[in-house]
């Protein structure tokens, strides 16, 4: 019982393929487990939409995850944690982390007294999420958040670092921030990671990068670790991807985030929105 | 009967709001008939999406709108336009008009015997709907193209035509077009026009910019008048608007392009895709 449980898979969603960074780090983390992981690229993104829309979408794509009978769902979208992960705590039999909380943690651990940065989708920074939680985890704490609605459409777009207007979007974003010289600032997307290396160069190396993704990389290991979830490396270690638009134009992005080839699976959304599970 | 059928609304829909610069142009050019809209905009945009998805949602749009037994479909987004028109004209039992064929008729008018450029969604271009049908109204006219997608990401972020950014991605994206001087350039998506005067400044006076909404909407009137399916000034003129996302963020950027306040009524995706009508 225990070890069907510890073979269970861990369900991944995000509103796009953004969330595949999330994976890969926990991949890294977790050589041995199953991951499933479904991508909601025909509607997403979700960081314009309204509250309502995103919990809609995000409990239905949980709820698609719930049929591979995951020991644990991680919703690797901010704007879907920021919305919506409290409501699926409540509705879900298993454990679900988002990456609010594993990434303000991250962020408070290394801010020291500076300041801390945020920048997300227009939903998650109006959500208040980050700044709620931080203010929970270092009272006091002076946060500052930008919201990016450009950067996810720039990186599906495929644009590079070095593009002059990935650097001018940035610099028009980031103007405030590095005025106020945060000594942390959290990627509260997980787009942003592939952004990176442009985002550290214009904040500078007083600045530490915080990868909400990775923090929930590590908030996952802990947990299944703690629960006597944890699969030893040598196990599954598979990877099933589903995605709502059609597959094949996705690849290559897929690809370009893991480093390696993905097969995609094509699920409609129908199939979300239609079946009570 | 014929009165009857005379009444009945003009139905319009569009991934987002985006769809309302065609329905001013209606209302301006129509005032005498009632239109309803639907912009899905919890699932847009439809434009970086792939042909199958595309089709499916515009599918379930044009459905929605026809629970309004209207006298025609107008499919107010360029992008639906040019990968389900075929099969919406197919299997609706109404006459449906779209973005491509309309702009491109206007385009070729004013072209005389230079290059036709047009700036349009990546979906868009990759149809090569508009080439295809500039080629069928004016064999071996030279067509420039260029796919453009964060214009619709930085006309819904709100940034102004004289904002660096807006002028920047412009920059970027006309280009190859500035150097080989369309002599008129199709804007092939409805949040463009909204950017025409930033376009028209960088194309210069040589270049003439179409609305293919206006030529839409110049299209209606033409086959209303036909059919003897048009109503007289003096008659409904009213605005009915429905949206997928939650109205109340909405109504900023649909009263930005209506010019005047608009009541936008919400209905959720779950309602368009599990009713088959």
């Amino acid at each position: 019982m225990e070890a069907d449980r510890q073979n269970g898979c861990i369900g991944v969603f995000d509103s796009g393929l953004g969330g595949l960074t999330v994976v890969r780090r926990l991949m890294a983390e977790l050589p041995g487990e199953d991951i499933v992981y479904l991508g909601d690229c025909a509607r997403v993104p979700y960081g314009t939409k309204s509250p309502e829309t995103i919990r809609a979408f995000a409990r239905q794509d949980a709820d698609f995850l719930m049929k591979f009978d995951p020991k644990l769902i991680v919703v690797a979208c901010n704007t879907a944690s920021a919305h919506a992960l409290d409501a699926l705590s409540a509705a879900l039999p298993v454990s679900v982390i988002g990456m609010v909380e594993p990434g303000a943690r991250l962020a408070v651990t290394f801010a020291g007294p500076g300041p801390i940065g945020v920048i997300a989708t227009e939903a998650t920074i109006s959500s208040q999420a980050y700044p709620r939680m931080l203010e929970r985890l270092q009272p006091g704490c002076k946060v500052l958040s930008a919201a990016c609605p450009l950067l996810v459409p720039i990186v599906e777009e495929g644009r590079g670092e070095d593009d002059p207007i990935v650097l001018a979007v940035l610099s028009d974003y980031l103007r405030q921030m590095q005025r106020e010289r945060p000594t942390t600032l959290i990627l509260g997307c997980t787009h942003y990671p592939l952004l990176s290396g442009a985002i550290g160069k214009l904040m500078g190396p007083a600045t530490r990068l915080i990868d909400s993704g990775w923090a929930a990389a590590l908030a996952v290991k802990r947990q299944l670790t703690q629960s006597h979830l944890a699969r030893a490396a040598g196990g599954g270690g598979t990877l099933k991807c589903f995605a709502t638009d059609n597959p094949q134009r996705l690849s290559l992005l897929a690809q370009r985030i893991m480093g390696r080839a993905v097969e995609v699976n094509w699920v409609g959304t129908d199939e979300l929105t239609c079946e009570k599970v």
